[in-house]
């Protein structure tokens, strides 16, 4: 029997994606639901269930040694559990178990979703041969993870390069999370729109008040706009400069929503980055766009079960 | 002939210190030499090779198979150079390669003195048996290093845990590395000291006007001196998470003169971090006083030394 393929899920406030993923990263079989994130845990579960029917279902469905998960955070990867803030039905839930036993017991790697999404950049995307670099998801909320000395370096809960809540403003303003001036409390998408608002900015005749709307007007030379956006990128410097000075990183990749915004947020971070990164071994930090796209969670999840499967049957780790 | 032993030195602002060192962290021979600061780059190697030479004259020179160095920072391991701040005659120093031909030629292992702090309370001291840690000074700057999976994380060029100039405020005072914000500038004994006689706190009949003395009159119950230490707290405890959310650590260990103020810190600390450290997968995090005293430079740098000789050799590296 071959075992090449491993399963891969990604599990976000909006959609649940599975697929069969072979060793080159390509999806094979593709399944998707919905997330039914406002109801109870068990019917987001059945969501799941689903996915991993239509994955089972597949003739190569026996080629699958391993699932790989990147859910939404926080996650505890020691533990099994998943407690998304965007999916209240779950809370501490126990998905590898659950997943476990739906996948006809197969082993489980569970990860959050910054860190499947810089497995997925790391094995084939811009952090490629990089040995040390922090990618990150700018979009609603703002997600990270790393790759240290060559490797995927989920933690011990699978959380590390959880960028979006470090405080780059001791004194600023309240996050939901708890603490105050987060990288994400200023620099998400929807924090761009609501300075852009406070700013005097209004929506055109769409009615679009979106951050990707603020990054038109901000094209177009509105100041307001402009501002929102070198706020934002204020911040993701100081937080990509603060990681860098703490753990040495090479490369930032950004991908995600905010992203997509171009060089309306790259002008300014690059130069915010020269002001923050100071130090002689930072100051060749570079600092890039994403390109796996919206299949990062995907391949990222491959990534890390393939990473898993490698180590486990003690043979060398696949390059991921 | 026994080669059970590794040179250690520790190389600061004010002075150079050497010695020979067991497996079990003695420190079986000392030198020390101040260091000539405001001189030339090649008076200030004359300390260095003076201490050396002190320590070759020993008997037991013979058993030394190693050097390892923690030195002040910047550094840079892989090009074996040091730049250190408050030594302006070294800049890209090639301190490697000094050490090593004055040194008969041994293997020379090049940290931070962040780094070589971190290794020694990581093989001896409070944060022993802790698998993620942060360890830090706070004195008159503030540096720091990591041990990530249980072994010491230098990073490519032995800087990282470089926590002292990471911004917490983003928009706040300008720091001489040239960011703003940093935890150095809120948090040093200088800035406590200046932050206090700012806000109208006067030194004693003695005169003394440093962090310690501000210490004093903070348990004397003085509100600006209590103050000053609470925002170098919350200063702290902004960066402690910041690295706990980064990389997941369970301890952050912190030594240095202005942890000598004991509780006047400590408490403050704790309870800022409770604000800051708020994700599941941070809250358990422990701050403890560091117990390595004055000779944690020496034994980290020993430590390196061996860690990185049983690399080398290709054996289990020594727990370090």
């Amino acid at each position: 029997m071959h075992t090449d393929l491993v399963t891969a899920l990604d599990i976000g406030g909006t959609k649940i994606a599975g697929a069969l993923v072979d060793g080159s990263g390509t999806l094979l079989v593709r399944a998707q639901r919905p997330t039914p994130a406002r109801e109870s845990g068990e019917r987001v579960m059945e969501a799941v269930g689903e996915v991993l029917a239509e994955l089972t279902a597949s003739p190569l469905w026996g080629r699958a040694s391993a699932v790989g998960i990147g859910s939404a955070g926080p996650v505890d990867a020691s533990a099994g559990t998943v407690s998304p803030v965007n999916v209240p039905g779950w809370r501490d839930f126990p998905l590898v178990e659950r997943v476990s036993r739906a996948a006809g017991g197969l082993p489980v790697e569970l990860v959050g979703d910054g860190v499947a999404m810089t497995a997925a950049e790391h094995w084939l995307g811009a952090a490629r041969g990089y040995d040390n670099a922090l990618c990150m998801v700018v979009s609603t909320g703002v997600g990270g993870g790393l790759v240290l000395g060559g490797t995927l370096r989920p933690g011990p809960s699978g959380n590390a390069g959880h960028i979006g809540h470090i405080s780059v403003d001791l004194d600023g303003d309240p996050c939901p999370c708890g603490s105050r001036g987060c990288v994400e409390r200023i620099a998400s998408g929807p924090n761009i729109a609501r300075r852009a608002l406070e700013g005097g900015w209004r929506p055109g005749q769409d009615g679009d008040a979106s951050a990707a709307a603020v990054a038109v007007a901000a094209r177009a030379g509105d100041a307001v706009a402009v501002a929102s956006f070198e706020r934002a990128a204020q911040a993701l410097a100081a937080g990509i400069a603060a990681t860098a000075t703490l753990v040495e990183i090479d490369i930032a990749v950004i991908g995600g929503g905010v992203a997509g915004a171009g060089d309306v947020l790259f002008a300014p971070l690059r130069s915010a980055l020269r002001r923050y990164a100071t130090l002689s071994f930072v100051q060749q930090l570079t600092v890039t766009p994403a390109v796996m796209g919206n299949d990062a969670g995907l391949v990222g999840a491959a990534a890390a079960a393939f990473a898993a499967r490698a180590g486990a049957d003690g043979a060398v780790p696949v390059q991921v």
